[in-house]
């Protein structure tokens, strides 16, 4: 990778270490990090060759010395947070604490057969979970930690800005709250999509995102704006759309700054919120909506590839910006 | 004004309507706002000409019909905020409604011998109430407000960036919580007010405020911002000193759109709050801290000047950028 090309290698298998679990992987999705690696964008953190990938679902296949909670044939999935290097100046918050590691991009990841993983980052699965939606189970998490930071009520009204597979889970989150929740999308087949899900969407290069929005909350404006496109024109929007006191989450990834109206922040007085990765209650959110499984997940999915094609899979989802979710079945 | 003349004129003195009292103004700040409305950076929202001023202190001098609260020779200050346009769509938050009209900016203001106003701006002084600190009730509710909003602990540590009046307020109200706070300004003469007022300063021409920071937070950094000076230095700052989930209060009136590091909003998870003018209770806080006087107010006050000077004093407010308060004694 880095160089853009994937190897398929056949390695042993590796006992579990102690304290460590072997997984089975079932199936791995592609994330937009996995991407950015697969560009290069990401060389000076990843250390090549490496094992990519962290959204992933399996069946514990064995056990090392010492793991207690666990036994084979368990179903599980990996919140890849290694926050062993926690220290106090992180004030206790070890989901982003300064020496975190993330697992599948900082140390091996899932898009393998057989994962060893230590036994603190495993969430237990109930047996009749679907293991293709409980791939998607790491990304929900970010849109369920998004969504608690944002405070949303059932009586307010919420606009997600971007359309692909973040935003649409945070938007089927948001509207698990009982709010009013518009997505905001430019591609028309991701519209299409969203709106196949029971969305209801906009178009801002079609329609004025900003009057529709005023119309719909007679005046009071949105409360609480998710930015999840990280471009300029989605800034420039959150702050106009917002009413006062309202909230920003601030999901996306702004490789550069980014010029934000800050009057309106202070004129309004909005609360620009961070929010990244998850939490274990995250964790425990998503894995309780997939096992429900009375959202659209099986829409997200548009494709389940073959492990054994990485590098025509990778290759494809950059020809392809209509796609949503893509899995490995990591077992083919 | 707006050319950046005054006239000092003779009016009879009106009687208060109903609902209104009239104030025998005592001394009235200058404000920032008033040296823009000077300048002419707000003529289109000022109707010329004005009576301007809303930094006061002052005695009931007459009392409207209908109005049972107040007597004859109270002393009192103003609450600038004329909420009497407040819709739902502003969600309870009357003091910034979008409908809000500023006393003394959008209406007439103290910089009079004699103010009509409507009661409900009225606050109440103790009867020893010092009458030129009291001039300072306003700016110190915003600092009130600002500090309030922070959720400032008193085992955290703040930065205050930017040392002007409202800085140097902040500075005091914060130091109030039992937090450590360190002021950073770049004008050597408020350095060296600030520091005989006891704060800790920091000169970020001289020294690397971030190294600093970290060193005397052991690797933790602030966990509250306050960012009072407005400028794109300041804004690089405030992303880059503050640790994990800190927060950082958007003081300052930013006229033009400024880049924001939005990745270490992102990555830290921060929140950017939004702080404007003041609530209720921000003003009985500020009354509360003038009474007792246990803080260095008087080195505020750097001149106080008779109110028919009062072109002289705007003109030497631009000639003298070291200088923090200046009062007018309106009844000279």
């Amino acid at each position: 990778m880095g160089n853009r090309s994937f190897a398929v290698v056949e390695n042993e298998i590796v006992k579990p270490g102690p304290g460590e679990v072997q997984i089975k992987v079932a199936f791995c999705g592609v994330c937009g990090t996995d991407m950015h690696i697969f560009h290069g964008n990401m060389d000076q953190r990843v250390e090549m060759p490496i094992t990519i990938g962290h959204e992933m679902s399996g069946v514990i296949s064995d056990v090392g010395d010492g793991v207690i909670d666990f036994d084979k044939g368990q179903k599980v999935v990996v919140r890849p947070l290694d926050n062993r290097g926690e220290k106090p100046s992180d004030k206790g918050h070890s989901h982003i604490c300064k020496e975190l590691k993330f697992i599948g991009i900082d140390s091996p990841g899932a898009m393998q057969q057989y994962w060893n993983v230590p036994s603190f980052v495993l969430h237990k699965l109930p047996d009749d979970t679907d293991l293709k939606l409980a791939a998607l189970i790491e990304p929900l998490a970010v849109a369920c930690h998004d969504v608690r930071l944002s405070g949303l009520q059932e009586d307010e009204f919420a606009v997600v800005l971007g359309g692909g597979p973040i935003g649409l889970l945070v938007a089927m989150v948001a509207s698990q709250t009982g709010a009013d929740v518009m997505l905001s999308e430019v591609n028309p087949k991701r519209i299409k999509l969203a709106q196949s899900m029971g969305f209801k969407t906009i178009n801002p290069i079609e329609s004025n995102v900003a009057d529709i929005v005023k119309e719909r909350t007679k005046d009071r404006m949105a409360d609480v704006v998710f930015e999840v496109a990280g471009v300029q024109a989605t800034v420039d929007m959150m702050t106009e759309i917002v009413g006062i006191r309202g909230r920003v989450v601030m999901v996306a990834i702004h490789g550069a700054a980014k010029k934000v109206n800050l009057f309106q922040v202070f004129w309004k007085e909005l609360k620009l919120i961070g929010a990244r990765v998850y939490e274990k209650e995250d964790y425990e959110t998503a894995i309780a909506l997939i096992t429900e499984n009375k959202l659209p997940f099986e829409h997200m999915i548009t494709a389940v590839e073959p492990l054994s094609d990485i590098q025509k899979v990778f290759e494809g989802i950059d020809e392809n910006p209509d796609g949503m979710k893509v899995l490995f079945d990591c077992q083919k």
